[in-house]
Protein backbone atom coordinates (compact mmCIF):
# COMPACT_ATOMS: atom_id res chain seq x y z
CA UNK A 1 0.00 0.00 0.00
CA UNK A 2 1.35 3.40 -1.17
CA UNK A 3 -1.47 5.64 -1.37
CA UNK A 4 -4.63 6.68 0.51
CA UNK A 5 -7.76 4.77 -0.82
CA UNK A 6 -9.95 7.29 0.47
CA UNK A 7 -7.88 10.81 -1.07
CA UNK A 8 -5.27 9.46 -3.34
CA UNK A 9 -2.43 11.49 -1.07
CA UNK A 10 0.73 9.32 0.09
CA UNK A 11 0.42 6.79 3.22
CA UNK A 12 3.40 6.20 5.84
CA UNK A 13 3.76 3.47 8.32
CA UNK A 14 3.05 4.95 11.85
CA UNK A 15 1.07 3.38 14.93
CA UNK A 16 -1.96 5.99 14.98
CA UNK A 17 -2.11 7.12 18.74
CA UNK A 18 -4.33 4.84 21.14
CA UNK A 19 -3.40 2.15 18.78
CA UNK A 20 -0.66 -0.64 19.65
CA UNK A 21 0.75 -1.44 16.18
CA UNK A 22 2.00 0.43 12.93
CA UNK A 23 -0.71 0.84 10.15
CA UNK A 24 -1.00 2.69 7.03
CA UNK A 25 -2.06 5.93 8.07
CA UNK A 26 -3.03 8.84 5.30
CA UNK A 27 -0.40 11.56 5.63
CA UNK A 28 -3.47 14.10 4.50
CA UNK A 29 -6.81 12.76 5.70
CA UNK A 30 -5.61 10.58 8.52
CA UNK A 31 -7.60 7.97 7.64
CA UNK A 32 -6.24 4.41 9.15
CA UNK A 33 -5.56 1.37 6.40
CA UNK A 34 -6.26 -1.51 8.63
CA UNK A 35 -5.60 -4.95 7.24
CA UNK A 36 -6.67 -8.12 8.16
CA UNK A 37 -6.75 -12.11 7.70
CA UNK A 38 -8.81 -13.50 4.98
CA UNK A 39 -10.65 -16.52 5.04
CA UNK A 40 -10.22 -19.43 2.91
CA UNK A 41 -13.53 -21.76 2.71
CA UNK A 42 -13.31 -25.39 0.99
CA UNK A 43 -14.78 -28.29 0.97
CA UNK A 44 -13.71 -32.09 1.55
CA UNK A 45 -16.71 -33.61 -0.68
CA UNK A 46 -17.13 -37.15 -0.45
CA UNK A 47 -19.08 -39.59 -2.24
CA UNK A 48 -19.30 -43.52 -1.45
CA UNK A 49 -15.90 -43.22 0.83
CA UNK A 50 -14.68 -41.32 -2.05
CA UNK A 51 -12.65 -37.67 -2.06
CA UNK A 52 -13.19 -35.48 -4.82
CA UNK A 53 -9.84 -33.48 -5.69
CA UNK A 54 -8.91 -31.01 -8.32
CA UNK A 55 -6.21 -30.58 -9.82
CA UNK A 56 -5.33 -27.25 -10.05
CA UNK A 57 -4.72 -24.97 -13.51
CA UNK A 58 -3.67 -21.85 -11.58
CA UNK A 59 -0.96 -20.72 -9.72
CA UNK A 60 0.48 -21.21 -6.79
CA UNK A 61 0.80 -25.21 -7.47
CA UNK A 62 -0.57 -25.17 -10.87
CA UNK A 63 -0.87 -29.28 -11.33
CA UNK A 64 -0.70 -30.24 -7.97
CA UNK A 65 -4.05 -31.65 -6.41
CA UNK A 66 -6.45 -29.73 -4.06
CA UNK A 67 -9.80 -29.77 -2.07
CA UNK A 68 -12.00 -27.40 -3.89
CA UNK A 69 -11.20 -23.94 -2.22
CA UNK A 70 -10.78 -20.27 -2.34
CA UNK A 71 -11.37 -16.98 -0.66
CA UNK A 72 -14.30 -16.51 0.99
CA UNK A 73 -16.25 -12.87 -0.62
CA UNK A 74 -18.00 -10.05 1.14
CA UNK A 75 -22.10 -10.74 1.24
CA UNK A 76 -21.98 -14.38 1.51
CA UNK A 77 -21.24 -17.25 4.41
CA UNK A 78 -18.14 -19.25 5.40
CA UNK A 79 -20.81 -22.14 3.85
CA UNK A 80 -21.94 -20.49 0.74
CA UNK A 81 -18.45 -19.82 -0.31
CA UNK A 82 -17.14 -23.53 0.44
CA UNK A 83 -20.34 -24.33 -1.89
CA UNK A 84 -19.31 -21.60 -4.80
CA UNK A 85 -15.81 -22.61 -4.72
CA UNK A 86 -16.75 -26.11 -5.03
CA UNK A 87 -19.21 -24.93 -7.90
CA UNK A 88 -16.49 -22.85 -9.84
CA UNK A 89 -13.69 -25.19 -9.73
CA UNK A 90 -15.50 -28.95 -10.28
CA UNK A 91 -18.64 -27.88 -11.60
CA UNK A 92 -20.45 -30.04 -9.20
CA UNK A 93 -22.89 -29.13 -5.90
CA UNK A 94 -22.54 -30.50 -2.24
CA UNK A 95 -24.89 -30.89 0.17
CA UNK A 96 -24.67 -31.50 4.11
CA UNK A 97 -22.31 -29.38 4.77
CA UNK A 98 -20.49 -29.65 8.04
CA UNK A 99 -17.87 -27.56 9.62
CA UNK A 100 -14.45 -29.74 10.31
CA UNK A 101 -10.81 -28.09 10.06
CA UNK A 102 -9.50 -24.82 10.85
CA UNK A 103 -6.15 -23.79 10.46
CA UNK A 104 -4.59 -20.63 11.47
CA UNK A 105 -1.32 -19.55 8.93
CA UNK A 106 -0.41 -15.99 10.92
CA UNK A 107 2.59 -15.99 8.22
CA UNK A 108 0.38 -15.79 5.31
CA UNK A 109 -2.65 -13.49 6.73
CA UNK A 110 -4.84 -16.63 6.34
CA UNK A 111 -7.54 -18.77 8.14
CA UNK A 112 -8.51 -22.02 6.36
CA UNK A 113 -11.49 -23.54 6.59
CA UNK A 114 -12.95 -26.55 5.14
CA UNK A 115 -16.53 -28.10 5.14
CA UNK A 116 -16.94 -32.00 5.53
CA UNK A 117 -19.56 -32.34 2.41
CA UNK A 118 -21.65 -34.84 0.31
CA UNK A 119 -21.82 -34.55 -3.22
CA UNK A 120 -25.21 -34.89 -4.91
CA UNK A 121 -23.72 -36.60 -7.77
CA UNK A 122 -20.86 -37.39 -9.63
CA UNK A 123 -21.68 -34.98 -12.57
CA UNK A 124 -18.09 -33.29 -11.92
CA UNK A 125 -16.43 -31.65 -14.53
CA UNK A 126 -13.12 -29.26 -14.65
CA UNK A 127 -14.14 -25.82 -13.93
CA UNK A 128 -11.72 -22.74 -15.25
CA UNK A 129 -9.15 -22.81 -12.59
CA UNK A 130 -9.12 -27.01 -12.73
CA UNK A 131 -7.14 -29.15 -15.06
CA UNK A 132 -8.98 -32.03 -13.83
CA UNK A 133 -11.34 -33.48 -11.10
CA UNK A 134 -11.29 -36.70 -9.54
CA UNK A 135 -12.87 -39.32 -6.97
CA UNK A 136 -10.19 -40.77 -4.76
CA UNK A 137 -10.19 -43.88 -2.25
CA UNK A 138 -8.01 -43.51 0.54
CA UNK A 139 -5.15 -45.64 -1.20
CA UNK A 140 -5.42 -43.97 -3.85
CA UNK A 141 -5.09 -40.25 -2.79
CA UNK A 142 -1.66 -38.63 -4.38
CA UNK A 143 -0.11 -37.27 -1.51
CA UNK A 144 3.42 -36.42 -2.90
CA UNK A 145 1.06 -34.27 -5.40
CA UNK A 146 -1.27 -32.08 -3.58
CA UNK A 147 -1.19 -28.61 -3.40
CA UNK A 148 -1.01 -27.33 -0.08
CA UNK A 149 -0.46 -28.49 3.38
CA UNK A 150 -3.62 -27.66 4.70
CA UNK A 151 -5.20 -30.29 2.24
CA UNK A 152 -3.46 -32.83 3.53
CA UNK A 153 -4.27 -31.98 6.97
CA UNK A 154 -7.58 -31.98 6.33
CA UNK A 155 -7.39 -35.33 4.20
CA UNK A 156 -5.14 -37.03 6.98
CA UNK A 157 -8.08 -36.26 9.76
CA UNK A 158 -10.43 -37.31 7.87
CA UNK A 159 -9.22 -41.04 7.24
CA UNK A 160 -8.35 -40.71 10.86
CA UNK A 161 -11.61 -39.68 12.27
CA UNK A 162 -13.32 -41.80 9.99
CA UNK A 163 -12.37 -45.47 11.68
CA UNK A 164 -14.22 -44.09 14.65
CA UNK A 165 -17.08 -42.37 13.08
CA UNK A 166 -16.22 -39.19 15.29
CA UNK A 167 -15.52 -35.82 13.00
CA UNK A 168 -14.34 -33.50 15.82
CA UNK A 169 -14.05 -29.58 14.69
CA UNK A 170 -9.98 -29.03 14.60
CA UNK A 171 -8.52 -25.26 14.97
CA UNK A 172 -4.75 -25.33 14.97
CA UNK A 173 -2.30 -22.97 13.77
CA UNK A 174 0.13 -24.34 11.06
CA UNK A 175 3.57 -21.93 10.76
CA UNK A 176 6.21 -22.82 7.99
CA UNK A 177 8.18 -24.60 10.58
CA UNK A 178 5.53 -26.50 12.00
CA UNK A 179 4.53 -28.33 8.65
CA UNK A 180 7.80 -28.84 8.34
CA UNK A 181 8.47 -30.33 11.47
CA UNK A 182 5.55 -33.06 10.81
CA UNK A 183 6.98 -35.83 8.58
CA UNK A 184 4.04 -36.37 6.54
CA UNK A 185 4.10 -38.00 3.17
CA UNK A 186 2.65 -35.50 0.99
CA UNK A 187 4.82 -32.48 2.35
CA UNK A 188 8.01 -34.10 1.54
CA UNK A 189 8.06 -31.90 -1.88
CA UNK A 190 7.68 -28.55 0.30
CA UNK A 191 11.48 -28.60 1.24
CA UNK B 1 -12.67 2.96 -1.95
CA UNK B 2 -12.07 5.73 -4.91
CA UNK B 3 -8.29 5.46 -5.20
CA UNK B 4 -5.52 2.92 -6.10
CA UNK B 5 -3.76 2.24 -3.09
CA UNK B 6 -0.31 1.04 -5.52
CA UNK B 7 -0.40 3.91 -8.16
CA UNK B 8 -2.88 6.70 -6.42
CA UNK B 9 -5.24 6.73 -9.27
CA UNK B 10 -9.09 6.57 -9.14
CA UNK B 11 -10.70 3.78 -9.24
CA UNK B 12 -13.59 1.70 -10.89
CA UNK B 13 -16.36 -0.36 -9.94
CA UNK B 14 -16.39 -3.05 -12.45
CA UNK B 15 -15.73 -6.93 -13.26
CA UNK B 16 -12.77 -7.87 -14.37
CA UNK B 17 -12.25 -10.36 -17.16
CA UNK B 18 -12.45 -13.86 -15.98
CA UNK B 19 -14.00 -12.77 -12.73
CA UNK B 20 -17.36 -13.45 -11.59
CA UNK B 21 -17.92 -10.27 -9.77
CA UNK B 22 -17.57 -6.40 -10.07
CA UNK B 23 -14.41 -5.29 -8.23
CA UNK B 24 -12.54 -1.70 -7.47
CA UNK B 25 -10.24 -1.53 -10.16
CA UNK B 26 -7.19 1.05 -10.95
CA UNK B 27 -7.93 2.88 -14.47
CA UNK B 28 -4.20 3.52 -14.63
CA UNK B 29 -2.57 0.45 -13.44
CA UNK B 30 -5.71 -2.26 -13.71
CA UNK B 31 -4.56 -3.66 -10.15
CA UNK B 32 -7.72 -4.96 -9.13
CA UNK B 33 -8.62 -4.43 -5.04
CA UNK B 34 -10.23 -7.26 -3.81
CA UNK B 35 -12.49 -6.87 -0.08
CA UNK B 36 -13.15 -9.67 2.25
CA UNK B 37 -14.73 -10.56 4.88
CA UNK B 38 -13.13 -9.72 9.02
CA UNK B 39 -12.85 -11.93 11.76
CA UNK B 40 -13.70 -10.85 15.22
CA UNK B 41 -12.54 -13.28 17.35
CA UNK B 42 -13.02 -13.08 21.30
CA UNK B 43 -13.37 -15.41 24.39
CA UNK B 44 -15.93 -16.84 27.17
CA UNK B 45 -13.90 -16.34 30.11
CA UNK B 46 -15.25 -18.58 33.08
CA UNK B 47 -14.20 -18.78 36.38
CA UNK B 48 -15.75 -20.69 38.86
CA UNK B 49 -18.92 -20.80 36.84
CA UNK B 50 -19.08 -17.36 36.61
CA UNK B 51 -18.21 -15.43 33.11
CA UNK B 52 -16.56 -12.64 32.34
CA UNK B 53 -18.21 -9.79 30.51
CA UNK B 54 -16.71 -6.18 29.99
CA UNK B 55 -19.45 -2.98 29.47
CA UNK B 56 -18.05 -1.03 26.62
CA UNK B 57 -16.42 2.24 26.89
CA UNK B 58 -16.37 2.41 23.86
CA UNK B 59 -19.07 2.99 20.49
CA UNK B 60 -20.68 1.22 19.02
CA UNK B 61 -22.95 -0.20 21.62
CA UNK B 62 -21.29 2.36 24.34
CA UNK B 63 -22.72 1.23 27.74
CA UNK B 64 -23.27 -2.45 26.98
CA UNK B 65 -22.07 -5.69 27.81
CA UNK B 66 -19.90 -7.97 25.88
CA UNK B 67 -17.53 -11.17 25.48
CA UNK B 68 -13.98 -9.58 25.10
CA UNK B 69 -12.92 -9.69 21.98
CA UNK B 70 -12.39 -7.53 18.48
CA UNK B 71 -10.87 -7.79 15.32
CA UNK B 72 -8.13 -10.17 14.38
CA UNK B 73 -4.54 -8.81 13.22
CA UNK B 74 -2.58 -9.91 11.07
CA UNK B 75 0.36 -12.46 12.13
CA UNK B 76 -1.63 -14.31 14.78
CA UNK B 77 -4.04 -17.24 15.09
CA UNK B 78 -7.68 -16.43 15.95
CA UNK B 79 -6.34 -17.87 19.64
CA UNK B 80 -4.19 -15.05 19.60
CA UNK B 81 -6.50 -12.73 18.92
CA UNK B 82 -9.37 -13.62 21.21
CA UNK B 83 -6.47 -14.12 24.14
CA UNK B 84 -5.07 -10.47 23.34
CA UNK B 85 -8.22 -9.33 23.16
CA UNK B 86 -9.38 -10.31 26.16
CA UNK B 87 -6.15 -8.52 28.03
CA UNK B 88 -6.50 -5.55 26.40
CA UNK B 89 -10.69 -4.79 27.71
CA UNK B 90 -9.98 -7.00 30.84
CA UNK B 91 -6.62 -6.96 32.13
CA UNK B 92 -6.93 -10.31 32.30
CA UNK B 93 -5.15 -13.63 30.99
CA UNK B 94 -6.78 -16.70 30.11
CA UNK B 95 -5.92 -20.44 28.89
CA UNK B 96 -7.29 -23.51 27.85
CA UNK B 97 -8.69 -21.94 24.98
CA UNK B 98 -11.72 -24.17 23.24
CA UNK B 99 -12.80 -23.14 19.84
CA UNK B 100 -16.85 -23.00 20.39
CA UNK B 101 -19.30 -20.42 18.59
CA UNK B 102 -18.27 -19.37 14.48
CA UNK B 103 -21.10 -16.59 13.25
CA UNK B 104 -21.25 -15.68 9.83
CA UNK B 105 -22.37 -12.13 9.51
CA UNK B 106 -22.80 -11.32 5.49
CA UNK B 107 -24.53 -8.52 5.86
CA UNK B 108 -21.57 -6.53 7.84
CA UNK B 109 -18.92 -8.58 6.06
CA UNK B 110 -17.91 -10.47 9.57
CA UNK B 111 -17.41 -13.77 10.67
CA UNK B 112 -17.57 -14.11 14.81
CA UNK B 113 -15.62 -16.75 16.27
CA UNK B 114 -15.44 -17.23 19.99
CA UNK B 115 -13.49 -19.33 22.35
CA UNK B 116 -14.39 -20.99 25.97
CA UNK B 117 -11.49 -19.78 28.22
CA UNK B 118 -10.31 -20.11 31.60
CA UNK B 119 -9.26 -16.95 33.72
CA UNK B 120 -5.66 -17.65 35.43
CA UNK B 121 -6.85 -15.64 38.22
CA UNK B 122 -9.29 -12.58 39.07
CA UNK B 123 -7.35 -9.58 38.87
CA UNK B 124 -9.17 -8.49 35.82
CA UNK B 125 -10.01 -4.61 36.02
CA UNK B 126 -11.55 -2.31 33.20
CA UNK B 127 -9.18 -1.51 29.83
CA UNK B 128 -9.02 1.27 27.85
CA UNK B 129 -12.11 0.02 25.91
CA UNK B 130 -13.77 -0.98 29.25
CA UNK B 131 -15.70 1.18 31.39
CA UNK B 132 -16.40 -1.74 34.03
CA UNK B 133 -15.67 -5.73 33.67
CA UNK B 134 -17.37 -8.19 36.44
CA UNK B 135 -18.19 -12.15 36.56
CA UNK B 136 -21.73 -12.89 36.29
CA UNK B 137 -23.45 -16.22 37.15
CA UNK B 138 -26.14 -17.35 34.75
CA UNK B 139 -28.82 -15.58 36.45
CA UNK B 140 -27.19 -12.29 36.69
CA UNK B 141 -26.67 -12.18 32.82
CA UNK B 142 -27.96 -8.56 31.99
CA UNK B 143 -29.86 -10.19 28.73
CA UNK B 144 -31.52 -6.88 27.64
CA UNK B 145 -28.16 -5.28 27.93
CA UNK B 146 -25.61 -7.30 25.68
CA UNK B 147 -23.92 -5.44 23.38
CA UNK B 148 -24.46 -7.20 20.37
CA UNK B 149 -25.96 -10.82 18.93
CA UNK B 150 -23.27 -13.06 18.48
CA UNK B 151 -22.49 -12.43 22.67
CA UNK B 152 -26.70 -13.45 23.30
CA UNK B 153 -26.21 -16.45 21.17
CA UNK B 154 -22.98 -17.48 22.54
CA UNK B 155 -24.44 -16.89 26.17
CA UNK B 156 -27.31 -18.73 25.61
CA UNK B 157 -25.41 -21.88 23.65
CA UNK B 158 -22.99 -21.98 27.06
CA UNK B 159 -25.44 -22.43 29.50
CA UNK B 160 -27.65 -25.04 27.52
CA UNK B 161 -24.80 -26.66 26.64
CA UNK B 162 -23.41 -26.71 30.57
CA UNK B 163 -25.92 -28.67 31.65
CA UNK B 164 -24.65 -31.69 29.50
CA UNK B 165 -21.42 -30.89 29.54
CA UNK B 166 -20.70 -31.18 26.19
CA UNK B 167 -19.61 -28.15 23.81
CA UNK B 168 -19.87 -28.78 20.64
CA UNK B 169 -18.35 -26.14 18.09
CA UNK B 170 -21.65 -24.18 16.61
CA UNK B 171 -21.46 -22.22 13.27
CA UNK B 172 -24.42 -20.51 11.90
CA UNK B 173 -25.38 -17.76 9.78
CA UNK B 174 -26.96 -14.57 12.26
CA UNK B 175 -28.32 -11.71 9.35
CA UNK B 176 -30.15 -8.86 10.46
CA UNK B 177 -34.11 -10.50 9.95
CA UNK B 178 -32.90 -14.03 11.76
CA UNK B 179 -31.74 -11.95 14.79
CA UNK B 180 -34.99 -10.36 14.72
CA UNK B 181 -37.41 -12.90 14.28
CA UNK B 182 -35.46 -15.32 17.48
CA UNK B 183 -37.15 -14.91 20.60
CA UNK B 184 -34.68 -14.11 23.11
CA UNK B 185 -34.87 -11.36 25.42
CA UNK B 186 -31.13 -10.04 24.41
CA UNK B 187 -32.08 -8.82 21.33
CA UNK B 188 -35.26 -6.76 22.60
CA UNK B 189 -33.05 -3.64 22.44
CA UNK B 190 -32.10 -4.17 19.20
CA UNK B 191 -35.59 -3.15 17.37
Amino acid sequence: MKFCSQCGSPVSWQTPSGDHRPRFVCSSCSTVHYQNPKIVAGCLPLWRGQVLLCRRAIEPRRGFWTLPGGFMENDETMEQAAVRETLEEACVRVEGLELYTLFDLPHIHQVHVFFRARLVDTNFAAGEESLEVGLFHEAEIPWPELAFPTVGHTLEYFFEDRVRQLYPVRNEPLAPLIALSRRTPWNNFDR
